[in-house]
């Protein structure tokens, strides 16, 4: 998986923050040409298709200040260093809309914008949920509201772009199929 | 759509490249606390779902230097400014893949990392396809390689990541429910 590997010249670090760094890469090109490449760090992240017994979908809405606005996602959360994804999955789950999960299924892993970001989510499909604590608890500068939507509901917010993230709209046509095939 | 609103006090762009720039805003949070977001700003993108009269997809393999592989992808690329996403889709698809589409079709626009960038990826559907140049015509820092998948083999890049990004993990999907609506 290296085919058209670009070559790193020269690597500079140019902002280490809290939660991403960029760095300017000279890459040389196959054709032996050199190029420049903006890239961002990022530590990766979870993200959980939470399905209640009564085939809601759990989603939390959440400003994102990148967009200068709110958005409809499902729960997701940055990974901590040296977490297991798993781990980081039963943990945002639980923070951020209350739930705990008796099965926690791995579904697959995505880069969400491979021409500049080095950010990988894994997806996992978490299925008998019951209240773990009242509400959700999260970190002091996060604020989310809770709410379980149907398929219809979700397919509804993605027409009116009140679902406009790309793991979320992966989310749905995903539970879709899945409750199509159990059903 | 601006629930938990996060408002801007403070703003300083600490990069502006090429593709994308880096800002960090300090911003009062609705309990009246302060936090920091670093935030990247990106032009969008739209990216194009090709389907073949063989009800095959056409996809491209390349290199990213962000996660330091290649990977397979749908065809995509970055807008222009002030350019309308019907017609760069045009451009990318013809410029990618050496094809031109008698009918393009937008399906869904959606954030791609909302947590850190304002990149959105415009979605389209190609169908009526037909060689319009012979081979791709790419940019002269752009090496891919360009290949037609059937859902079946797309599904199994997606178990070994070959395929490993959100965009095309969500256009298999899509591609699959759509031609077993057709069929």
């Amino acid at each position: 998986m290296k085919k058209f590997e670009e070559k790193t010249i020269h690597s500079e670090r140019l902002y280490e923050g809290k939660v991403i760094n960029l760095k300017v890469d000279d890459v040389s090109l196959p054709n032996g040409k050199q190029s420049k490449r903006e890239l961002i760090e990022h530590p990766g992240a979870v993200a959980i298709i939470a399905v209640t017994d009564e085939q809601k979908i759990v989603m939390v809405e959440q400003y994102r200040k990148a967009l200068e606005r709110s958005l409809v996602e499902i729960p997701a959360g940055k990974l901590e260093p040296g977490e297991a994804p798993e781990t980081t999955a039963m943990r945002e789950l639980e923070e951020e809309t209350g739930y705990s999960a008796e099965k926690l299924e791995k579904l697959i892993s995505f880069s969400t914008s491979p021409g500049f970001a080095d950010e990988v989510v894994h997806l996992f499909l978490a299925v008998g949920l019951h209240k773990a604590v009242n509400g959700a608890v999260t970190d002091d500068d996060e604020f989310v509201e809770l709410m379980e939507v149907t398929i219809a509901d979700a397919e509804e917010m993605i027409r009116s772009e009140r679902i406009y993230d790309a793991k979320t709209a992966f989310a749905v046509q995903w539970v879709k199929n899945y409750l199509s095939d159990k059903n």
